[in-house]
């Protein structure tokens, strides 16, 4: 079964962009993945082929309309009817691991790319959209964002990655960033590789990056972790994210 | 003066991607920024072109080799002193627009982009990389990652955005998320845009705004808030975030 990633934009010539190279590249060479854009502006119903209109209420920046957006999303459900519709937007829940996970599980996603201040907010319960946010800053438009999130997904997909066990030991899966790696030479300009990691002793190595991730993970990424008894810290549960 | 997009990375091909189209791709061909990336691959030192090796103390996956990262970046500085060095990665503190907004009033940014399991750890104090994650998912490698920094950031560049004023009222700039926004038609499948907006009351209208972007805030990222007395909200301050 190909898992489909279908982006509604107003430039599809953003797509595959960076995907169409490497990993993803290959994977979708391989019809591990599928690509097919919707072009937004097909959608508009005046002669001037108009996607977007001025807020209500005033304001800088245009809004996508309605509408077009329905129009756009009615006819990428009748071409894959399963997929969730999502919508780029700093105007959401973050982002996770586990929702990439679930969404690579799939059939795929319709993604809907926002540009110009954003989409008129009744699309949202109008068409069922999830609204998601990849991180806490603005960008042109939803194109880098919807990128993020395919390669994301696809690198999950069976047959991407190449070995098994990738994927499995990394930053966020277990609620904590991943232990600092290292690799030859062992001494670089008076900085040595940490002995632990050349002892061969897999329990006191395991033990190491066990220490070093809650660390880490503590300096870097407070908000991830809750303080435990006698100074100690443990990675704060789901629902307490 | 130009601003400098510097990334160091095995697929250059992946540059500009969507970066060339729509407002970025308009201010690269003006000159307002430019994009010169490095082949890590350049920098290897042995026969095979080698840029990676196996994990100190076991695992999956391969490492960046630190003398061909450190090879790379001493060539980027030479290129441009002045650049900041960050690397993408999901072991460092999140990209906030904050950041974001100080990188584009500087001269620009060496972005090294990772592959497979990541960078050798003494990179970062050996020669002074500054780690940014974009989220808390996992991408293939860092090039997603930095095509999404660098929009962010060309986006604030003068002379890139239209009009003067868009980019001031907009998610994460007060510490909220935006208040949502309607454009015509006026009435679509039975959904209405809300009566405030069209009652052309200035002082209502930002009431409303300000209170649905509290609540919006307070429902999607109740990270970004906290309570206060009555039963009200505020935005977090900066140092609480």
């Amino acid at each position: 079964m190909t898992w489909r990633a279908q982006p509604i934009t107003l430039y599809p010539e953003m797509f595959p962009g960076p995907l169409g190279h490497s990993l993803a590249g290959r994977a979708l060479a391989d019809k591990i993945w599928s690509l097919t854009p919707l072009q937004l502006r097909d959608f508009a119903t005046d002669r001037h082929r108009s996607v977007d209109d001025t807020p209500a209420g005033g304001g800088a920046g245009m809004v996508l309309r309605v509408d077009v957006l329905a129009a756009a999303i009615d006819a990428a459900r009748r071409r894959h009817p399963a997929l969730p519709v999502i919508a780029l937007t700093p105007r959401g829940p973050r982002l996770t691991q586990a929702r990439v996970r679930a969404l690579a599980a799939g059939p795929g996603v319709t993604l809907l790319c926002g540009r110009f201040e954003g989409f008129d907010e009744r699309i949202f319960p109008g068409r069922d959209v999830e609204p998601l946010c990849i991180g806490d800053y603005i960008l042109s438009g939803g194109e880098p964002a919807a990128l993020v999130l395919l390669d994301a997904c696809i690198r999950l997909l069976p047959g991407v990655m190449g070995a098994a066990l990738s994927g499995v030991e990394e930053s966020f899966e277990s609620g904590l960033l991943e232990a600092p790696h290292y690799t030859r030479p062992v001494s670089w300009e008076g900085r040595d590789i940490p002995d632990v990691l050349r002892s061969g002793d897999h329990a006191r190595i395991e033990e190491w990056r066990r220490t070093r991730a809650l660390a880490d993970t503590s300096l870097w990424r407070p908000d991830l972790v809750r303080p435990l008894a006698r100074g100690t810290i443990a990675p704060k549960r789901a629902e307490e994210k």
